[in-house]
């Protein structure tokens, strides 16, 4: 790289993730100055005082002045008012993105909310952990995963080169990136992140109130499985409530199905059809065996780095 | 310790649990000879090539002749067939536990298969991995972790004496030791490890089969919360069906509660319902700060660790 991809990039909304792109965007050069907006007092005392930003302000329109790059990172249902207040601040020509789980949503809020002298390029980002904040962000947090972008239908050379540029930028962060359909991507994305998020917050739920079982035995005998649950169910709470009002179609399809294979599921069980129990037990494994082989996760179990095996006997 | 808690060790099944078992009471010093038992010809093979057992055999029989301590480390519903094989070689006096991840059909069978002169004391220690097989044991499994033994209702001095011993045993590997009533033991994992088992292999099982999104991007976006679970899902096969099978009544009893709550869940995103979302989605936070709290998990993100982050945005 000759220089930084973008001179300036704005970040609105600095959580786990808008804190993760400042801190991988600093280390890899990609950026010059970075200015962030964060609405939170709070928020903005702890960036002050971890100083990993240039400009710390209340005001998104104050902290998009002139930047090349604007990164929305706030939940998805508060993407379109953080852009409405950006918009009239926006430098001609700039990138507009936004690291929502959620795209078809997103693209239309952003798309209504912007004007056509800059270019909206939605986002996603598959990556994260289940702490929150300013203080949670790292700068390897997007090394080797895919970044989906679910660019506008505009076919003009100028947003192809935008297009082109953000792609070059989360690849210098570490990222592979992908271009995607919006709708699509709310579908894959409802199979591989909504809908495991929205079972593992049941399932908490459900363990908490049980009678006969109390919630000190809950948390004690946690390592047969149930704690991996709890650690997916720890996420930010307003951010999912956002995504599955914002991606309620695909959620709602994907679960239906879900509910339909439980129930056959529980039927087996109910009439010892140990066959049935065995085959998709069976089935599942080989899944397990296409993620590693795609390399999406390490075939080593990980108790030798982290003491926490996940399974049980 | 003045010497080894068990002169004698006789393991039956040698996959993961069994030859853990085996490591972690070598590296304790709380056994003195080593023997194991394995239906499988290349298992047996593969113990022979890893060198940690004394004695190697195909024949139960034989393994728990002079054995102190036999540990049934077979799948739940093998565990009669084996215990009636050991029976007739057992000496007198001797204690017989088991693993298994169900504890009332299992002590019963059990009770049932072995004679009054030895000491059943049916147990199950919470660790494991996804992995399987005599290569996938390690000394550490079982450290700080829980083990439950659920005794038969004899109040003898000798059988009283068996317990303690078999506690000072699992003590000496690194465990905490509790003692329940089997059927509370089998409600109780219903919950914590059951249950999330279950639904792991669902939702893995639904994925698999959704039209409209191909495997392949089911395992290329992974890692948006679904590869937790696919982790969970490629447990051993043999060895769930057994646990569903045998624990019948409390896995159908929780996943009746889990489908009835996932059903409000649903309904709430179908109309909106925000509130109540955000309500449990902040609900199932506090269950993890209790399990940190409870120190049976690190408040660590694992990033840095073993770069697997689990949840995203």
């Amino acid at each position: 790289m000759t220089g930084p991809v973008y001179a300036k990039m704005a970040v609105i909304g600095c959580g786990l993730i808008g804190s993760s792109v400042i801190h991988a965007a600093r280390a890899a050069g990609a950026v010059g100055e970075v200015s962030v907006a964060d609405a939170s007092a709070a928020v903005r005392e702890r960036i002050a005082a971890l100083g990993f930003a240039d400009q710390v302000t209340g005001d998104a329109a104050e902290a998009v002045r002139g930047a090349d790059l604007v990164v929305l990172a706030v939940p998805v249902m508060a993407m379109a008012e953080a852009a409405r207040e950006a918009a009239p601040a926006l430098k001609p020509g700039a990138t507009i993105t936004d690291v929502g789980s959620v795209k078809a949503a997103v693209g239309e809020a952003l798309a209504k909310a912007l004007p056509e002298s800059c270019f909206v390029v939605p986002g996603h980002p598959i990556a994260g952990t289940e702490q929150s904040g300013p203080d949670a962000g790292f700068a390897e947090l997007f090394q080797n995963r895919w970044v989906i972008l679910t660019p506008q239908p505009r076919t003009d050379t100028p947003y192809q080169d935008a297009v082109e540029r953000l792609t070059e930028f989360w690849t210098a962060l570490g990222s592979n990136v992908e271009l995607m359909d919006d709708r699509h991507h709310d579908l894959v994305l409802a199979v591989t992140s909504h809908l495991p998020h929205l079972i593992a917050y049941n399932i908490v739920g459900t363990a908490a109130d049980l009678e006969g079982v109390t919630r000190g035995e809950v948390m004690k005998y946690s390592a047969g499985g149930f704690r991996d649950f709890t650690r997916i169910a720890a996420s930010d709470p307003t951010m999912w409530r956002d995504v599955f009002l914002s991606n309620k179609d695909a959620v709602l399809e994907v679960l239906g199905r879900f509910t339909e294979d439980l129930q056959a599921l529980s039927r087996a069980i109910r009439w010892g059809e140990g066959d049935k129990l065995f085959d998709l037990f069976s089935r599942t494994r080989e899944i397990r065996r296409g993620i590693i082989a795609a390399g999406q996760e390490s075939a080593e179990p990980n108790f030798g780095r982290d003491h926490r095996p996940p399974g049980e006997t």
